[in-house]
């Protein structure tokens, strides 16, 4: 509560099980005066990986940020350990991609504006020139990069330099409806945030909110996940269904499905700007 | 609710929709003196069919049971309906097909006892002789017939005659892990509920859970649906799901789904016990 | 589907409980050419009261709307109905009152804008100025009234005066954070939708969402609802909750409940814009 | 998975937060060979109080029990915690009180059945004698303590009896219907578990359900807690809730409640089991 953001530090690591990670990793960061605020841990039995989230305070140092890492470093490399230490003071930075469905670009805007999501937004793009308005609301850069049939490629490279320009770290697919490349996709690796529509039983292709309607489902869902070469198959990181009943029209089931993706996508992308999501073996650890 | 269960009937009616059908059928139960204590409606806009479920009151009649029906099927005739009349005094006979799991049929047994599920429990029939004491416990006979490999249709026929012998209507899969017979199956049209898991994505095959578990879904789900040819793929009736996590082993999932499959399949069979179910193009219309 | 809306008409009724009621009012429709979309009817075995709403078309009238109005009016007078004929040309005039909180109001102008609430905008009111720039983006008419302590009535005085001067039928409490007078209340019965937070247990006064963050409740709810004299006790139309946990700080309870408070007040919204909430003895029945 | 329950332990400890709590912990546990497998902990920043459970593999520990119990010991004087050590080769023994509503004795006793409640049922108790064949059909110990009016002292000193003779643990009160003494509450801190119906807004006294009926609620709930001397305001341990309608008649309500009872019960009751609940200030941390 009392800690200010820039004196707080993340660190995610990753590694086969095995004992002693827990007090080897507590005991560096105690011996260099940091105070942990926050540990979770998990342990997958069948695939015999440890996990662990710690967060903690700077502001009690003994030592300084350069040593701490290279202790970290140390810890690391004796247990085989992937790591990520995220510093308080670096907010990370996002691109939305949005087309021409603006429900999730409109809820982000404003979660940001009303401070749930601790980044920058460095820019909005779009395939369609529709968003520029809402963009230019909320004082977001705004690009646009329709789509030469036949020349996607060409559209991917003006994307990847308009975020390399902006020092982008994460990509929010806000019903972006364009495949991405695997060539992109391979330059972001658990680092796009996509959000799609699920249903019980599953539909696979086009115009989904009909064909539930006419299976007659239940429930509509919605699905976020962090972008992969399997198209709508990466990592989960989290979902929500809503009851709906013969009475829905496909209007309605569409309604209640804008809804649902508004509040899923949103949770995931908090959980990620925040270091809470760590992707392995096609699924993820979400430290809530 | 002071109104004994006797003195009550309930009308079903699917049919093109058309004007004058809501006013035709009121005036006709108006005209034998029924006192219409419930009428719920809907318009499938897209399919164009209109359905209707109507729950009166006996106990007014100005003619007498054969006469209204004689009315219903008049008015039916004219617009083309498919109808059901059920009068209150004719209780549902049941039979529960079980294999090993026994959490739904206890789940049953205990409801039917409380007063929940408003029907004669005519049977337990299982392929395995496990539920034998269960069954005991509640007063319900059970019957044992296990199958042969290779003579499976011998066991339906032995079945069917149980069936037939005790006069079931609505047959109850209650984690019955046996693909009933094509032939089997268009004898009890809209007549056999079967409850199974769902998940987003959805697995096929063997081990669900398991998959569930290595996919990383954050919810695991259950259906009711009545059987079809189409294995698992039957009209909807109820559908829930329940949250997860990576903290959950196999077990948990496993767990997890046995309490949804419980309250799924126990609100499925009550529905319909209830005559609040009309299955059409594959899928249902459930009046609440 | 295919009827255009300015050729539906709704039609809201209760009274007690008597035989015939829906054989009646189904006739009638049908007598002057109205072909019943949708009826759905409640009877509430506990207060002896019938409840129903008609949606019907228009187009294939044989008579007109003043005859029609007049058939339903003189069966309304033999049962004693309580009656609202809302015709689909007529959308309802909505007025937003808003306080400091924007995340109702800009949830329900967007909503609007994406077609999902049928009525037209008329004005936002707010006691403070913060919401202007927003309404104006919608090109919704803003109306800045503040309060000065000691005359409150004058206050409401002006808003009632430009209330009647836009033609507003509906006034939507957009976390509107004033208690309105019984006069003003008296003026507007079931036309006034209010939205609260909701906790189990029920925490009354200041700063609920610290207590029921001391309290270390799972749970935290809204609740939408009627304004009535007695404050946050009106008849209720919607509610959800959402979970929560130890891990939640105050902040975490707030923003679950800001999330709820936009979809509870919105369903409720839409709703009554749909003709579908029926107030009475203290609450409602929403034929959804 | 490999684990064999009595090769684990679980710590829970509390106290007032302080730098290097973890890293104690962690080390000293490491130090006698002790292999953490999971890890949780929590901070509230509020109240300044840290709260950690840790589960360890004891099967390759260097030294022995009584040597590592001296370890934390030591390292809990040191930062005045409060702290339990649970072996696993100790199954706590579970007591359930009923009165006459059975739903949530069954669930207990087949949920045990079922392998879902890691305990010994060391017996029923019941001021009433209805539930003696359900606990004999499961082998569980029953106890008739009828109450004489004006002697309930005399009624719970032959429970605290019985319970003492029964090496018991936990008392979980499965529906029953007496309000036990401040002396005997204050005999089971933190181990009498309760289940009570909860609704939005919140009910006192006789008949809830009809109340909230009356009231129209648009969901009932259940609540799960520890047992204080402030009637149904002990820690909130799990709650949940169910939608409900205009339709639901009051029966409709209390079936829906029960269903939540049971649920929520086993939820609140598997937790305790497993060492995951810690209470303190009127609430509880759950390490789910």
């Amino acid at each position: 509560m009392t800690t200010s953001s820039a004196d707080l530090a993340t660190l995610l690591v990753s590694c086969p099980d095995r004992k002693g990670l827990v007090a080897s990793l507590a005991q560096t960061l105690y011996g260099h005066g940091a105070n942990i605020l926050d540990a979770d841990q998990h342990t997958d039995p069948v695939a015999q990986m440890f996990f662990q989230r710690i967060r903690f305070d700077l502001s009690s140092l003994t030592t300084d940020r350069v040593a701490l890492e290279a202790g970290v470093r140390e810890v690391a490399g004796r247990f085989g350990m992937t790591w990520r230490l995220c510093w308080g003071h670096q907010r990370k930075r996002v691109a939305i991609f949005v087309s021409r469905h603006d429900h999730c670009l409109y809820d982000l805007l404003l979660r940001h504006r009303a401070g749930e999501l601790d980044c920058e937004l460095a820019l909005v793009l779009s395939n369609h020139d529709d968003a520029r308005a809402i963009a230019g609301q909320f004082g977001v850069p705004f690009h646009h990069l329709p789509i030469v049939p036949g020349d996607k490629a060409a559209q991917e490279d003006r994307a990847q330099a308009l975020l390399d320009d902006a020092g982008v770290d994460t990509i929010v697919l806000a019903r972006y409806m364009q495949v991405l490349s695997p060539a992109f996709v391979a330059r972001w690796p658990s680092r796009i945030i996509n959000i799609h529509h699920s249903f019980l039983p599953a539909f696979i292709g086009a115009d989904p909110y009909r064909r539930a309607y006419q299976r007659g489902v239940k429930l509509v869902g919605a699905t976020a996940h962090y972008i992969t070469d399997e198209l709508d198959e990466g990592p989960i990181i989290e979902q929500a269904v809503v009851r709906c009943s013969h009475r829905d029209t496909v209007e309605d089931l569409v309604r209640k499905g804008r809804d649902l993706e508004k509040v899923v996508l949103a949770a995931a992308v908090r959980w990620h700007l925040e270091d809470r999501v760590l992707a392995y073996a096609g699924k993820t650890v979400v430290f809530e």
